[in-house]
């Protein structure tokens, strides 16, 4: 019995675990994709690793998948906050499922000087992080908080986090992510389409955990610079190596 | 004199030299954003690097712009193809626009065995990677091929073209992009959704040309793949170095 369904739930899961199926599952397992009793899904919760399930009761508002074997342990990445100041819709449900897919072990929207939006949806968002992680087979689900300052992230940053950050008006380098800062918590922070403003850059140049990174010579937008930058550090720092 | 608009054209550009503007061009130009006799547009043709030039005549139907003075260099990308099998036409469109902003010199959208489209539309795909070259600040545009069949691709392929591919069902390994291939000519080739098939794993790994690259331990859609293979590549053997 294999599964082609992936499916994130909350319930725990482990041996003979029983698992109820919500009315929006029941309507995407048994409605969309003609499930029936007996039917194979693969199940993760982001805490108890991938199971192997089968349906054992389906109906049209409910039903019920059986844990019967573990398939995957919990693989979480590595200790990466990915920072990023929300652009265009479609661009930031992107970047979040990127995050997802590469490895984010946290997704946090941050309110630049140079950002436009005010809000988010961080149910729609979680909801992306969610779907990435059905689909690219991992186990681990990022947690999308909700949108923040920079500059109040950044009075309270964590002690020894490093951050990695992609200053357009400075050259930086790719080499300064060196092996002295393997193994620490890291995170990464794209700027918005405008970049930075000047007391924002001054204040993340004075700070000692910080790391100026160059992306090349082409200007990238803020969804490719996401990808390349977390490229850039799970390959010299992450579960890439 | 500042332009805050560039626009990609296809004539040539120098001192002095004249430019006609089209009746789509002078839509967005005069209408849409408003421009007059006297405004600055920053032009390029993927030729003769990018120019500062003046309205000198705005109409409804078209107009003249007048080239000043050359702001910026041509600056040619590595000679780096990037092949990949089209999904969805989002994402397809996704994956020109960043080979576009990531350095390719030449986009060419292949068939394999596993590939559900048989057709794309290369004059859409090539206007993708116009206005990806226009947002990024870009002199340079990379040409999108017509669909190909990837074994006949290979049938013919280059002598001494280098060709790194991220194969799923391998480790594969980042390291395997040494100094000795650097500044020869490279392709990228990211496979479908589904992978390659055992045939083409086999014919590929017999290449001597062949590099397989490991792009870490989840699995990633293939736009995504695309920008971080880019990443890896840019970093190691291109003009991020």
């Amino acid at each position: 019995m294999s599964a082609k369904i992936r499916l994130y739930v909350e319930q725990a899961l482990g041996q003979g675990q029983p698992v109820p199926v919500s009315r929006d599952q029941a309507h995407y397992l048994f409605g969309v994709m003609r499930l029936d009793v007996g039917a194979a899904v693969a199940l993760f919760n982001g805490r108890d690793g991938e199971w192997l399930a089968q349906v054992t009761e389906a109906g049209k508002r409910g039903g019920t998948l059986v844990c019967e074997t573990q398939t995957r342990p919990l693989q979480l990445p590595p200790d990466l906050w990915l920072l990023f100041a929300p652009i265009k819709k479609a661009r930031t449900d992107f970047i979040v499922e990127k995050a997802a897919e590469m490895g984010a072990a946290r997704i946090v929207p941050v309110q630049t000087d140079f950002t436009n939006s005010e809000r988010i949806r961080q149910d729609r968002l979680q909801a992306h992080a969610i779907e990435a992680a059905e689909q690219c087979g991992g186990t681990f689900v990022p947690e999308v908080t909700d949108l923040q300052k920079l500059s109040r992230l950044l009075d309270h940053w964590p002690a020894d986090r490093q951050l990695m950050f992609c200053d357009e008006a400075e050259a930086g380098s790719a080499l300064r992510l060196t092996s002295e800062t393997r193994g620490k918590p890291w995170a990464i922070l794209i700027g918005p389409e405008g970049g930075f403003s000047e007391a924002e850059r001054k204040r993340l140049h004075t700070m000692t955990e910080a790391h100026v990174v160059s992306l090349g010579p082409r200007i990238l937008r803020a969804d490719t610079a996401a990808v390349a930058a977390m490229t850039l550090w799970q390959q010299a720092l992450g579960d890439w190596a």
